[in-house]
């Protein structure tokens, strides 16, 4: 047992990202009966699916399973409650101020762990009385933090700053990514891109595609005038790029970015004009396979490792 | 041995980068008797004050050091020759074509490492017939990659698609951020920042104070439409990100930029109009210490660390 394995009572410190338009019950329920802590991401749900994905994934496991929620999201009052309803006993929280809403989930006795990309909000998650901290990365995908903090950087000074229970995420893959995270300080992992490229994930077949073809350099951080954002470069990330390079407004931006693109693009599959959000790891990932085995595999190459290093010399 | 101290011929696989301004023969000669690789950073250096320092390294140091030069150069000829006639055994070239220059160096009996940080390059690498490469990831100081992939991606990518022994730099100031960079798969680890904040690092003293005083988030990657470079995020950063949110040209930059903004900050330590080059990680950096001290403190906790993760379960 480890801080984390402890915290949620599961088996291995492996959390599946909670991820719009991706992780559902079905990833999450097979990430939780593999041994690690499946997420929905509540973010692209009205609240009446997210309902349906907590049955659905009740009915899926017996394991610990999670909801992660960004707190800007317009319906949180009812989110909160469909959570607390439910039994829920598990939250990720990100994209906003983690001291307004653990207090009401830790009297439910639901754990609360709070995502953040610097060490001024890791301080605020302690004052905050959070039970974990995800640190995440410049390199991972999706919503990100200003200050382009890497996961190699931003780890050890966390660490430094807080005693909290730490959570890596951003760049992490495989096992040998889980060792770094380990040996850099943190307790456990939290894991997108892989999972998106997973049988359960229910992000659209051709996204899924897309994530197994990138390489190095295909994804970019862009939109920071609006909200920093990484994505796969695909034809609308060349729009945005060419309107940033001319020094467009914020309006502008938005105009461009409209509505619903990731959903489009993620969902739906139009890999020109949606919004495909995936991290730089997507380089290093190249088939679709069953979260189990995923799972399995990182645990296993994350054993050999430690023995590898341990008995490596100069 | 590894592949690292058994091409170098040095202790520790610990690569102390070549900066400008800041890696003269003092702090290279202190590294290398350390047991690491001490270079010399070139890039700095008008010709025969390159002589001069592989001469006062030389007779500082009886254990392999090197040099560093960015083959963008203007003098690279007359670089070439000095290196080759005062009987350097190793160089680090970056910032060019691994080609030009890698047999010429070879006929002489010099070992050759060449700094990239995307996958394309690590492959021209390989068929250059380089013998090491230095991957760098987006967090490192100074001139940095256009695609942004940080170590923690870059590192396993370049693994998977070369066999040539393999360095990793970027984000890299402690035992256990060496200790992740070799879970990844490197063979070792090139530290520049932290080397930067030594006793005998040749940067002023209020640049090197300012490195201390850094915490996160207070770098950036800036001037990308000139040729990117992280950097502390002083007044003159400021008023370049400015120019560069209204979508400024790459010759107003260049205009702002002028000449010799480096030199100004890092070693006439002005720290307001100066260039300040330093990596993310200087956030975890909080004291100056003599080079020897470094390397051993590093060798300690990395040791330490790998007791710890190989005992360690979940």
């Amino acid at each position: 047992m480890n801080r984390i394995t402890g915290l949620f009572n599961v088996r291995y410190p492996i959390v599946q990202a909670g991820m719009i338009w991706c992780s559902g019950w079905e990833l999450a329920s097979a990430v939780s009966n593999a041994g690690g802590l499946g997420l929905i991401g509540s973010g692209s749900m009205y609240p009446d699916v997210l309902r349906d994905h907590i049955r659905k994934c009740k009915a899926g496991t017996d394991k610990p399973f999670g909801v992660n929620m960004p707190l800007i999201y317009p319906q949180m009052d009812e989110i909160v409650n469909i959570v607390i309803e439910e039994g829920v006993k598990i939250v990720f929280t990100s994209a906003g101020n983690p001291m307004k809403w653990t207090g009401l989930f830790h009297e439910h006795g639901i754990k609360v762990a709070h995502v953040i990309a610097n060490v001024k909000f890791a301080r605020k998650c302690e004052e905050a009385g959070v039970d974990a901290v995800v640190a995440e990365g410049f390199e991972a995908g999706g919503h990100n933090g200003m200050e382009e903090t890497t996961t190699m950087t931003l780890i050890p000074m966390v660490r430094e700053a807080i005693t909290l229970p730490l959570i890596a995420a951003g760049g992490i893959a495989t096992g040998r990514g889980m060792m770094a995270a380990m040996a850099l300080g943190a307790d456990g992992v939290q894991i997108g891109s892989r999972f998106v490229a997973s049988a359960e994930s229910s992000g659209h077949e051709r996204f899924k595609q897309s994530v197994i073809r990138a390489a190095d350099g295909d994804t970019a951080l862009i939109l920071k005038k609006v909200i920093p954002v990484r994505l796969i470069k695909n034809e609308f990330y060349h729009r945005v790029k060419e309107l940033e390079n001319r020094g467009a407004s914020r309006e502008e931006l938005m105009e461009l970015l409209g509505r619903g693109r990731a959903k489009l693009g993620m969902f739906e599959g139009d890999l020109g004009e949606g919004e495909l959000e995936i991290g730089q790891i997507s380089g290093l990932i190249s088939e679709i396979k069953p979260a189990a085995e995923i799972v399995e595999e990182i645990i296993a190459e994350y054993d050999e490792t430690r023995k590898e290093l341990y008995e490596r010399t100069f």
